[in-house]
């Protein structure tokens, strides 16, 4: 895919809003832990295969709602190889149903490593005569804090496939402020990073104008969003925060541009954790998570308008 | 172990080296990789086997050498879920030969993600009524720049259990200075970073002295290496860049205080293919890690005496 089908998608729906499967045993509804276990045994494959069930009951539940979905790779590594073999699976899954897939993995590897990396991800990995595609996303997320040497083994995929990357610049934790807001001349770390992203976004640019490099800003400095926004008006916005963290439909409408476009705004918990705000015993957690999702989408709905 | 344990190690066997393992088909001996092929396969099985001989040979040959490994998560994920069931395994059997082991991720997630995380890279992962030690590494590098909340979900390890996070501060490739050099007041980002490890620090010093969260520093700025030692005088530095990327036995050196401890320098191709250096077919390979890694040491001796 890339930004300008992202956009497509999020306008089709109606719906900028990317949900997050970060799946995890004690926020398994108990049926879907319980079963997979009795089928799976109590293992490591018994909890990764769980995960698969968790996740894509709700990509099938989600299809006709959400444009795009968030995997979370320390998730998933968190069960070892079972764990990766699952989210390489759903990866897959999730892209047969017509998702954008990006894959939050926050990575900052420089040189050969990134290439490697880049290519494990986003295109093939070759053994012997045979290639294998393993990941098959759309997009990751990238720490930029190593500069261009850990983002440029990323572009040529971003120029010739489709593919995008989302680097940090303002991220949603309290604590981001330590090292992104430290001043520098007329600028703070998180603008210098936007500056980059522009330099290195060069050829690299949409038919809607975005660059295929997206940056990460959260929805919990809405002020910083709205200047960013301002500013880097090229830059389309992947935005953590929502919900839980205190980011509110209010505050993200500063994402997005006057035609409500360049922005997608994360969720995770709230949506695929939504039964747990209820009586249920999580049997229902398809329905609830679509309940969810078309409540943040109408919420969204009342301060955005996608042309 | 901690950071005490690392230092013993290295004194014990005088020699402040930590090899790199970060396999890739096209570098590995080509009669391991037919050999595992015919065994296994030409699949990422058979490549990750083979990945698992390179490895496991190599630690064998250099275990009465080398104090400590790393092992490049990355290269490993580039092969799936084939190669963390590798990693996995690599990590253990590095242990049981008693080197000090650090899986070199350079992630950098917060809250509820980065203690899962955590967990499962430090500790175990609970599936049911049984727990699961997956990783079991002694160290993580991680990127600091999401700030305190993407770093203190490890310090419990660090303080209880003997774990070590090394932290990001000015990386060894040239563009680290586009981010990491930005002057804030009369600070650089980078010591921003190293002031920031230091008030992490607190109740967290081993009996040497040096803090359980240590700061990579790169071996091509010996002036930049120089001065944190200096100003830093209790991180341990974890110093990449040697060799391929033009840093010396001469610059490394200030790496080190006056006892020749408080750092560790790492190399990985320049040990693992120093075969591909000479005429050889490869069989050879782990006699040539042998004699690459004992000129390391004997180039380094040459500037740094270790107490």
């Amino acid at each position: 895919m890339s930004i300008d089908v992202l956009q497509e998608r999020i306008r089709k729906l109606k719906n900028p809003v990317m949900v997050g499967l970060d799946p995890y045993l004690p926020i398994l509804p108990p049926h879907i832990v319980s079963e997979a276990f009795e089928e799976h045994g109590q293992t490591l494959h018994g909890a990764a295969e769980a995960y698969y069930r968790f996740c894509t009951e709700l990509l099938d539940a989600l299809a006709e709602i959400v444009p795009a979905v968030k995997l979370q790779s320390a998730c998933f590594e968190a069960l070892g190889a079972e764990g990766i073999a699952q989210m390489q699976r759903i990866s897959k899954y999730a892209k047969q149903r017509g998702y954008y897939v990006l894959i939050d993995s926050m990575r900052g590897d420089v040189g050969g490593v990134a290439e490697i990396y880049a290519q494990a991800m986003f295109g093939s990995v070759s053994v012997g005569e045979k290639d294998y595609r393993l990941y098959d996303c759309d997009a990751l997320t990238l720490n930029p804090y190593l500069g261009s040497d850990g983002v440029k083994p990323f572009l040529p995929y971003c120029k010739h496939d489709g593919k995008n990357i989302f680097l940090l610049l303002k991220t949603s934790n309290k604590s981001s402020r330590e090292v992104q807001d430290l001043l520098s001349g007329d600028r703070v770390v998180y603008t210098a990073m936007a500056d980059l992203a522009m330099r290195w976004s060069v050829d690299l640019f949409g038919k809607n104008g975005y660059s295929e490099i997206g940056a990460v800003v959260g929805a919990t400095f809405p002020q910083t969003m709205k200047l960013l926004r301002e500013k880097y008006d090229r830059l389309f916005f992947l935005v953590p925060g929502y919900g839980a963290q205190g980011g509110t439909a209010k505050n993200v409408q500063f994402a997005f541009d006057r035609f409500g476009h360049g922005a997608i705004i994360t969720a995770s918990r709230s949506i695929i954790c939504a039964w747990q705000m209820t009586e249920s015993d999580g049997r229902d957690y398809t329905q609830r998570a679509v309940d969810a999702a078309l409540k943040m989408k109408n919420d969204i709905a009342k301060y955005v308008v996608i042309l």
